[in-house]
């Protein structure tokens, strides 16, 4: 194993910056405020890649009485950051990116001056001048005079507050957070440092899926006093003596164990105009103690410049993975924004001395390499493993071992885990197409006994006993999962249980395993139960086995509920088995059915750019002959319509950068429709020239260089495809032919 | 410096329980039931003397509507356990006994059966079959059958409870207590084992006096299931979502730090009939390490049956100090349930390493002998030190250690010191005379040298910087203190700083410092300018030096508030000038009228004998020759009249032990009516025969043996006082005769 090459040298860090200001750098088309509204959940916050620490400005607090649209508590809300609010009321350290549940998003830091005060809907503040770019964001707070600037390592943030002449204050806000799960503890270490944990967890509303966080914080400045805040419980009678009742209590002396559900920690200062004070924050998912091992490894001697310039030396690194020429600005934009997206999850759990919390225990084990968090599979198996395998091997086989070690610890490879919490969100079995993909593609040093052995029991377990499949019981007697409930996601379940099926069944052939490999293949036709000749679209099956009806393929757009699907239609679906496009031709009645019903989805808009289950929709006409030219014209106008280098310009939850993993692959040219067969569908490049560097430890050829020839700027349909020079036939090509082509030229019409 | 005998060995144990099962022991006579209403504030838990820990039976929340008729929310209330109450919620560990401000009383440890329930409005139950003795209570939960019995060590408790067969709960609530502060952390250790912290203060509801309690929990017995709860805020559109929205979230899976405000620990049993479950807890005041360690060493491989005999073996040398023989049976229970409530308080903070938190600091420091806490001095420096230093001089040796350590940690003697905070309650500067009177009676090997600078700090010390005597400036400028507010207590203050200056300046001649002790000497007769001679009682004085008009002396009787005195009246604080009654008496027109006015004061209910200021008052008929039978008189009607053997039988607030040490001395025979002058005024005995066992390291004599020889029942008036054998003359004893006298027999007429 590997470790990443994280710890650049102070050289090649001053190497960076001073290449970076003689040219133009891919950090430099970041634009971190793409996607932070219009629920593209993403933020501007400072993070590095892969990294456990992000230092996010939180603006979704205190309603529309401070002057913002959008509240955290008022609707279901999944961001710390959104672009049209107003009110700031501190930098959340660890917070989610792209994600659609409420989670992370506390240890709340906050800057203020004159009289202290700790309500936040009093001591928030309008904001201007912000500047986001990769590893830095700042601003300044109009009602205070304090400009912020924020940074971050792997696993530690920094803040650095100017502040006017005067009395100031820095507050951290233990109590309030995205999260909804509630409780910390603090305590004063020394006048300048404190450690203390949070509880995080009820991801996505699960109410079980809880965990710590712990963290140590430390000022760079002596304050002239300090202490904690508590909202007290109401009293009744005792009120009358005691006068901190219902309020926020300031303890002004005490400095020991602090607990509670919202606390908070405050300290005062006498300023000079412009006097800078940094504060360091630390976390981890251990202990206390490596949360301090954290800060002092990670910051060690280093004040906000250093960090900020190493933070964008490493997205320097991994940014350039891809060199991207020609293309408009804003599609280079749209372009490393997007890499910059897809490289902040899965994110790293482990510590500097290696130490992770066990999936599901209350172990403390250690890794080698990286121990990978936040995989929301359901998304990201689609296409962001596809595209950490192309780019980032050593983290796509960091990121299978975590999954198959999760495996070892917990029982069950990952659904949707969350800092070694299962949550449970979303459905299906979407480790398996991740893994078989990566082993397809030649990166197989990891435990392939142990993955296989985990995908079997997850596939053949009985339902009562079945976390990843509780209604197997069903689909392995029936062929489906019929519908028991109203709004069941029925449909849904099995469409995922096909796929990992599919996926498994050619593991199983790789392996040798043909009785297996046959069983999991016919139970991957099983989709065709739910086929209705009547409406030609995909149908929820009630328990006696005869369709549901009355029904409607529309019904549960738009995120509705919708019997048999989740957060989607019928239409969003029914084409959703791409590992038998050819069997559903069949069902559909011929190609020329298919590609029309297919091209109907489009023009009458029932294709939802905005979710997963069709995302890969455009890329099936290319599978049909001479019907290609439909992929390359719907994403070209799918990528300009939704992608744009505006705050809204990620159609929907980015999802973990799946979205963008989407737009990254359209723009190169190529796309991997079925998650577990290791090939891509080819479509027009957005650039003239995309070099992809490839890691020589995995693959033969330094880069991959994809050039487009185009006759004319309304050039935007493939003639032809050359790989290394020689014509390749069709419009797909494999994952082994693409990384040995050296170079792969598209000529455009 | 010596360790108390506190580790007796298994055989002594053995050999007390035999003697006390051959004999009536004073064990026996304890009924740890009187005090528990009325306001008494004494409690039946289990403690051992001078004990950190005692595990007291809880019923004091959950209101009338399930069958308390006082709840610890519903007024100032400020005792674990009231004896009219009805519905149990749990056992409370770490208690206060006779105080009048509510706080510790927490980690309730509650048995339940059936489904697990959390919320304490119905998981309480009603109990019959209380029994109470020291080391030892016990009850019966009617709703469950389930036997509750604990006891304690020093500084841990046990609780043993029998079972029905079924499905069975522990449930450890660290939400509530009788504390108002709130905010707890606990985390699983193991199975069986829990550890944290919940934080305590804001005695008499000053917010800023707050402290943490650590502990470790252990049950004998594996849970089926385990988790915490915790109150979760209430959700506005979210809980749609979260059905845990405002309620008592369980948590089923969760294990590692839990935090919040309303948070506790619950584990699921399957029980046989009559099986029983003994859970331990172990505390400290420095750390969760320190709270494993106390409970590793002093329930090393004990059971409850061992813990339970040693306690009662500790309870039986302690009370042993005084054998009495004649008397009723209810005036022996009266006299050692007395002794059983002066040996509760001060007691031990330090944990079985020695360490303990420094007094107003954040260090740990490690003491030799006994660190003592819980100084409630306003009341204990009139009598319960002056016990203290008869019966147990180590004892008390270690106390004025404490008191003078904590000078030297904090930078002033402690007022009213709890678990190293100083919670500034009541007033004066009351570790003068504790100190003088100590010093006085020949218990000298502490730093006398620090004790007389800081008393002379606080004596002396300006207003602005005199934490003890913030009214200090007007004091010394004009010789009292004015009234400044409508209810400021400032004749009361300036009381306890004559009589606090009185002792001084006795300590100072002492140490031949003449002109401190002229200097305190002339400010202790200060008391002179309240004098009015219109009333014939003190009486404030306004700032311009009139006096405080209209003035009626029988205002701030029970308790209501008084212009200038502090939980009295004008007739509760005249004759409190202990150290000059010549003096008083010249300016109240000589003896006749001081008797005169003094015997109204009993004869018109102007005596209020459930508060200190005027306690002494049946003593200083002695001061006049002739008038002694007024005392004897007095003392044996108020004895009789408010001491019984009933819950009520404590006339107010025991004080930490104050009313009882009132009762002690008032039934052998003798009185120091004057703290911090080592004399003692005589009255007639209760008993026919009273043995002091003298500690030999102190005091010459082995033990004093007073008898009464009472020609008749009714002979209850002191005719002639012998010492050694010799006639005494007068009604008055200084210590140094006392415990040289080897015997004092008082002939009765």
């Amino acid at each position: 194993m590997k470790k990443l090459p994280y710890l650049v040298s102070l050289a090649a860090v001053w190497l960076s910056i001073a290449v970076a200001s003689a040219q133009e750098s891919p950090v430099d088309y970041v634009n971190p405020f793409i996607g932070t509204t219009n629920y593209g959940t993403t933020n501007p916050g400072a993070i590095c890649p892969q990294g456990m620490m992000s230092v996010v400005p939180f603006n979704v607090m205190g309603g529309k009485s401070v002057g913002n649209k959008i509240d955290k508590d008022s609707q279901w809300w999944s961001t710390p950051y959104e672009h049209t609010n107003a009110y700031f009321t501190g930098f959340s350290h660890v917070n989610l990116s792209g994600v659609g549940c409420p989670e992370l998003g506390s240890l709340l830091l906050m800057p203020t001056t004159g009289k202290l005060n700790v309500d936040y809907l009093q001591y928030g503040s309008a904001y201007k001048d912000e500047k986001a770019t990769p590893g830095y964001y700042s601003n300044i707070l109009t009602k205070y005079g304090i400009k912020n600037e924020v940074s971050a390592t792997l696993r530690t943030g920094i803040t650095r507050f100017t502040f006017p002449k005067g009395e100031s204050n820095i507050l951290l806000n233990l109590g309030e957070g995205l999260t909804n799960e509630t409780g910390a503890t603090v305590r004063f270490v020394n006048e300048r440092e404190i450690e203390g944990t949070k509880l995080l967890g009820t991801f996505c509303y699960n109410p079980q899926a809880v965990f710590p966080i712990y963290f140590v914080m430390r000022i760079n400045k002596v304050p002239r006093a300090r202490g904690y805040w508590k909202k007290m419980r109401p009293m009744t009678v005792e009120a009358q003596w005691d006068n901190t009742s219902g309020k926020n209590k300031l303890y002004t002396a005490y400095t020991k164990e602090m607990s509670g559900d919202d606390i908070g920690t405050w300290f005062t200062f006498d300023t000079e105009e412009g006097e800078t004070i940094e504060v360091s924050m630390g976390v981890s998912f251990v202990s206390i103690a490596n949360a301090r091992l954290n800060l002092d490894k990670e910051q060690a001697g280093k004040g906000f410049d250093q960090i900020r310039a190493e933070a964008r030396s490493m997205w320097e690194d991994d940014l350039s993975r891809i060199l991207v020429e020609g293309g408009t600005k804003e599609q280079k934009t749209v372009f490393y924004t997007a890499m910059y997206h897809l490289l902040i999850h899965p994110n790293i759990l482990q510590d500097v001395n290696g130490q992770y919390p066990a999936m599901e225990g209350s172990e403390i084990l250690t890794t080698k390499g990286n121990r990978y968090t936040v995989f929301s599979l359901w998304d990201t198996y689609r296409n962001v493993h596809q595209l950490m395998t192309l780019l980032f091997p050593d983290r796509q086989l960091d990121m299978v071992r975590t999954m198959v070690d999760m495996y070892k610890e917990h029982g069950w490879l990952p659904k949707w885990e969350l800092y070694g919490r299962e949550t449970l969100t979303m459905e299906g079995d979407p480790s398996i197409p991740v893994i078989v993909d990566t082993w397809m593609k030649g990166l197989r040093d990891f435990d392939v006994q142990a993955a296989y052995e985990a995908m079997y029991k997850s596939a053949t377990t009985p339902g009562k006993d079945n976390l990843m499949r509780p209604d197997i019981d069903d689909y392995i007697a029936k062929g489906y999962v019929p519908l028991t409930e109203q709004y069941d996601n029925s449909v849904s379940h099995a469409l995922e249980y096909y796929i990992a099926d599919y996926a498994l069944s050619r593991f199983a052939q790789a392996l040798g395993k043909k009785e297996d490999a046959k069983l999991f293949y016919d139970r991957s036709l099983g989709y065709k139960h739910y086929y209705s000749k009547e409406f030609g679209t995909l149908r929820p099956i009630l328990p006696d086995g005869t369709f549901y009806s009355p029904f409607d393929p529309m019904e549960g757009a738009n995120f509705a509920p919708s019997p048999g699907f989740h957060e989607g239609n019928s239409w969003n679906y029914t084409f959703y088995v791409p590992h038998d496009i050819a069997g559903l031709t069949c069902l559909m009645g011929g190609k020329k059915k298919f590609v029309d019903k297919l091209q109907k989805v489009f023009d009458e808009g029932l294709y939802d750019p905005a979710n997963e289950p069709d995302i890969a929709y455009p890329y099936l006409f290319s599978y049909f002959k001479g019907e290609e030219w439909r992929t390359q014209k719907q994403v070209k106008r799918l990528l300009a319509e939704y992608f744009t280098d505006q705050p809204n310009g990620i159609p929907g939850n980015d999802d973990t950068g799946t979205m963008s993993a989407w737009a990254i692959f359209s723009m190169i040219g190529l796309y991997p429709d079925c998650p577990g067969v290791p090939d891509y569908t080819l479509t027009t490049p957005t650039f003239d020239k995309v070099t992809i560097r490839l890691d020589p430890k995995y693959y033969k050829e330094k880069e991959l260089v994809i050039t487009a020839v185009r006759p004319g700027n309304d050039a935007d349909l493939i003639k032809e495809v050359k790989l290394n020079g020689k014509k390749h036939a069709g419009y797909r090509i494999s994952h082994d032919e693409l990384v040995h082509a050296g170079t792969m030229e598209f000529i455009l019409k």
